[in-house]
């Protein structure tokens, strides 16, 4: 099956699930109408879909996997209300609606943040459907890449990096701890749940990495070559704010080469976990291959 | 024993260990520090050890508690220095030292915010002192206690309720949740791992209410009434600020009255609990008498 269709089906029950479980919440209405908000903004659910294409290459029946997959979405769309802020990168519009601070005020908005990181811990240490073990693992993971030496990490390093020419190096470090994180998270749990066994898990991390690495290098790419109006944004953004970027310091051809190394590092990544087709063969080259 | 000689005495302890586990962050180097700072900038910690002297009440070797009683601050901890912020109670100085925001910059508050909450989750998942299943019910209350509908809920009320006229029972409702939801978590937890039985948990549930309400009305009274010097802050700011408060609403002498009449119910609800003397008797009167 082509990831493109994968995952639009998955999305649906996906969306189903996430959007009972906050509008569920007993919060005071405004709170609970920004979390809402920045919920139902919507977006690919990359994160959460990748999550379930790792469990379902190891097991059937999604229902164990579904809220690790949102408390997941929760903490990225948390991540994205709070880099929207004016304190950090300034954003008023994200995929064409206001920002949640624009849409509603900074105070809610880093409340909302606040509170939807919180609610994801909140969702597995309630769930019926997994174990103490399972749940315990799960809430260890998210917290270590999601935390101070994880996901937040990375956007304090990618804060301090603006406006500075960045080796590759630094860059990818950078990369691997503001986006790379959650990638990993969701490779990792998803085969866990799905039933890995623990070397797969580990190749597995390998794959994980490198997808990051190849989501990364894709946007970069496209902001120097990509189409406008199929992107949604305004190309050469990168430039503009003086950003390192993989074109920048490779060049175009350098960045591409690069591309195509780190896809097939993924794709001898997933044959060391003995997968030797299937989804997760797809989602590599669909990363590396989309235009928007 | 008084509960001062108690508290200075659990402190000292307590902040050993506290003091070491964010000083072991491998984050950022501005990020860490940050957190650092507001972590070692003080306070009673008087959560923290509420939940040791619950543990104590039950069980002696105090090394079970102080992961949990780390996190427990740690959500403190954040919970300030966000509150802190220009969008939310805009403070430029706590206990006396520039607030997070004004000694680094907003940016890096927001961080070392979700950066003590995550870790918080981050601590208890990762301990060897706790069981799978104690290490969920711990996890699951927190969450529950600090989330959104929880002490962000109560953050959340408290800014809608800025400059308005409140009844008794919404002030009561918003403190229940600002910050009695984390008195309740600190006692529920000191004794569910000290070994308390299910009905001695609720009638402490009970307790720890009440001693979130004898907390706030008496921080209210002290306003009024308090001395400048030995509070460390201006008195009169909360009228000044045209707060709702108990002595406001109910007068100063029915704010005192209504006071004991809480610090009663504290005291019977631990006789529920089968408690009949101790530590957690002198909290009750040391919450209720204290002048700073």
């Amino acid at each position: 099956m082509k990831f493109t269709t994968y995952m639009e089906e998955r999305r649906d029950l996906f969306n189903n699930r996430l959007t009972a479980l906050v509008n569920g919440l007993k919060s005071p209405e405004q709170l609970k109408s920004s979390i809402v908000y920045s919920i139902e903004a919507g977006g690919k659910r990359f994160r959460p879909i990748l999550m379930m294409a790792a469990f379902e290459t190891f097991h059937h029946e999604l229902d164990k996997v579904f809220v690790p997959a949102a408390s997941l979405e929760m903490i990225h769309t948390y991540s994205l209300i709070h880099d929207d802020l004016p304190a950090m990168d300034d954003d008023d519009y994200r995929r064409g609606k206001p920002t949640n601070h624009k849409q509603y005020d900074e105070a809610t908005a880093i409340l909302a943040g606040d509170g939807l990181l919180t609610e994801a811990f909140h969702l597995i240490a309630a769930t019926p459907l997994l174990k103490a073990e399972e749940k315990v693992f799960v809430m260890k993971e998210l917290a270590k890449a999601a935390g101070p030496e994880g996901m937040v990490a990375g956007q304090m390093l990618d804060l301090d990096g603006e406006h500075k020419s960045l080796t590759i190096e630094e860059m990818n470090h950078i990369h691997l701890l503001k986006t790379g994180q959650l990638i990993r998270f969701a490779v990792r749990v998803g085969a866990y749940l799905g039933g890995a066994t623990p070397p797969q898990i580990e190749a597995l991390d390998d794959y994980a990495t490198s997808l990051g690495l190849i989501f990364q290098i894709q946007d970069d790419i496209l902001d120097v070559v990509g189409n406008q109006d199929t992107l949604g944004k305004p190309i050469g953004s990168d430039e503009l704010a003086d950003k390192s970027t993989y074109p920048k310091i490779l060049g175009l051809d350098g960045a591409i080469r690069h591309k195509l190394e780190v896809m097939e590092k993924a794709k001898e990544a997933l044959r060391q976990a003995n997968i030797n087709n299937g989804i997760l063969f797809e989602i590599i080259d669909y990363l590396g291959n989309r235009d928007h």
